[in-house]
């Protein structure tokens, strides 16, 4: 059975692996296995938490993707891809967490039955979903074929999204829009942490009365006082206090497309240095934001945000930011382009940047940032969320 | 800094490192590089949202364990880890997703800085978060040392949990049967599935007055009617129908510790063969749970519930559970016992297997789950759902 709920129209799925096939023509690939969860929807339709186990999307120079997985999964491929039930083929069970036996094992059957198990054969190398076993049983079992990395070759194709990824993208800000307007209205000295994430999820999963939010590739990241310093801690269920600040890293996500928008807030008292930072922010993010037009460069829009906060003395050691759009857990980047010095890609329009300018110190660290789009002459931030430190008193 | 909000004694996690060792030593393994983010907070305490990069921790036959990871992590690592912010080491960030390096060269280095690039490596080669090419770069930047596989080798150590350990698992338990309630009272017809996903994450954030919740490693999972035959969609935006089922696979967490629970949910008119389906299930569960006691074996626990499932005519093609405990996405399972025929492994006190005895047919399926601590004579249910399929009219 076709799926009957695609989120794509079926040229779109066809323009997508016309113009990987292209990417795979010019680099000398007959056989592409695509492990990336991201990748694997952009391409079929396929959606299901399974990347848990081993599974893979193939594309050779004919006919429809095949979709590999789990027994118990080809009926969720059945019911997402949008082509026929004879390209969505499985393993059994016993394969599944053994050291027995291993599922490429089997893999290597279906490409052989194929006959594509010959030829340059492009692998993820360095995707989560793809262990380091994986590529050994791949080796050991497919002797005629040559392997080739081909990491991010389908991430490149997602770069520059459609007018449907597009209006995805703004639904996914609308949302993170309501979640940032919910932290704004609940926050208070004493709320324990995790019943503030409960009203964070809440605006999330409900998103508008038209359209309802999907999970979030990265929960969100909340961390208070000195734990500022460290960006990627989650919560726990101790209660927020007065004259602390707390910066709220989420994302509002529609069909798996993320918007993420980080904002501070302080309870009580705001810190001189807070305020400090604000202005270095938002003065840099102005200034980013100007140059962030087609024909200008990654590095051109982070040297300029970069020399603002020099200029106030700040330092940041991280990228300025990634291009994001679809994705699966355990990361909404897209492992593609970053806003950092010595990355020349061309700015063009339909392409997705999270702005990412936040910084860390030893005891404390501040985020205010923006999703991006690039139109055809200039950009357009996709959330609605004042861009200001939050103080509530 | 040492941190100061540990969920362990500094005693336990020196257990854990001690247990670790033995069997390092009984492999021959002289230092141990650890992708997996449970074995990691297992022997250290880390915990953050950071496992999109690479990171290790790494153990050695002496002192205590190192902790690897992205530049903007150490603060994390520092504020998290049982011991000194000397062992916590980290690299630069234009090591980060870039074609022009990996962070495994930097790996390599702060090995052979610690003397540890010689002798016999141990890797998690099959692990989500050690890929193809980190391995790779390994072997290029270690030519004096000896690579084995060591997937899974501390996820055994994790297996029989300490009083602690369950103590918390019985907090989730509390948690799920919450969540649990929540859908039973919200659940009707023409209700958006992301609106009763909202009520579940806030049944399950907010926990208990005394405790709150930790995000699951998988999200809820809820096909419904014809989607019941794949189990591992998640949700969408569409209302909830009169006369179909649903069932819920969905876990409570505390401490990133997980009991899984699910059930199915009818509203309306309940078809005959779920009924049926619930006798033969809730028969096999029974029996099944007769001989999950110390001194029995997983394929033992196994063959009881698949014998009765068999004599009502049913088929279940998966196994029928695993280990579980802490966990990070994208699974809540352990990856050492399965409940399935081939796995001999001796049940034992503290032991606690998620008892997975849903099924799947091409146009439906069935979920009634149970997560059993094995107690000193027999076993112990840890969340207090009713072992019922919930019908609302």
């Amino acid at each position: 059975m076709v799926a009957t709920k695609l989120n794509f129209g079926l040229e779109e799925y066809q323009t997508r692996l016309r113009k990987t096939r292209l990417e795979m023509q010019r680099r000398g690939i007959d056989a592409l296995i695509l492990s990336e969860p991201a990748n694997m929807a952009w391409l079929t339709g396929y959606d299901g938490w399974s990347f848990y186990n081993h599974q893979a999307v193939i594309v050779s120079p004919e006919g429809d993707p095949i979709w590999w997985g789990r027994c118990s999964d080809e009926n969720g491929a059945k019911r997402t891809v949008y082509f026929s039930d004879e390209n969505c083929v499985s393993y059994c069970d016993s394969y599944v967490q053994t050291p027995a036996c291993h599922p490429m094992e089997d893999l290597c059957k279906v490409l052989a039955d194929r006959k594509l198990d010959k030829g340059v054969i492009g692998l993820e190398k360095d995707n989560y979903y793809f262990s380091a076993t994986a590529f050994e049983t791949l080796v050991a079992g497919l002797p005629n074929a040559k392997f080739v990395d081909a990491t991010v070759l389908v991430n490149w194709q997602r770069a520059v999204k459609s007018p449907r990824e597009i209006e995805y993208m703004r639904n996914a800000g609308q949302i993170v829009t309501r979640m940032h307007e919910r932290i704004l209205e609940k926050m208070e000295p004493a709320m324990r942490k995790c019943d503030l994430v409960a009203e964070i999820y809440e605006a999330a999963l409900r998103g508008t009365p038209e359209f309802g939010g999907d999970y979030p590739s990265i929960v969100p990241m909340l961390p208070s006082g000195s734990e500022l310093s460290a960006c990627h801690l989650t919560w726990d269920d101790q209660p927020l206090r007065n004259n602390e600040g707390t910066y709220f890293e989420i994302a509002g996500v529609y069909k798996r497309y993320h918007v993420p928008t980080a904002r501070t807030y302080c309870l009580g008292k705001v810190p001189q240095h807070f305020l400090d930072a604000e202005e270095a922010t938002l003065e840099g993010m102005e200034v980013g934001l100007e140059v962030a037009k087609p024909g200008a460069t990654c590095e051109d829009w982070a040297v300029a945000f970069f020399d603002v906060l020099e200029k106030y003395g700040l330092e940041k050691t991280t990228r300025a930011g990634y291009s994001v759009g679809l994705s699966y857990p355990p990361d909404w980047g897209e492992h593609t382009m970053s806003l950092r010095r010595g990355d020349r890609t061309v700015l063009e329009p339909g392409m997705i940047f999270h702005f990412m300018t936040g910084f860390w110190y030893e005891d404390w660290g501040f985020e205010i940032t923006e999703t991006v789009l690039i139109t055809s002459d200039g950009n357009e931030c996709l959330s609605k969320v004042p861009r200001k430190l939050f103080a509530k008193h």
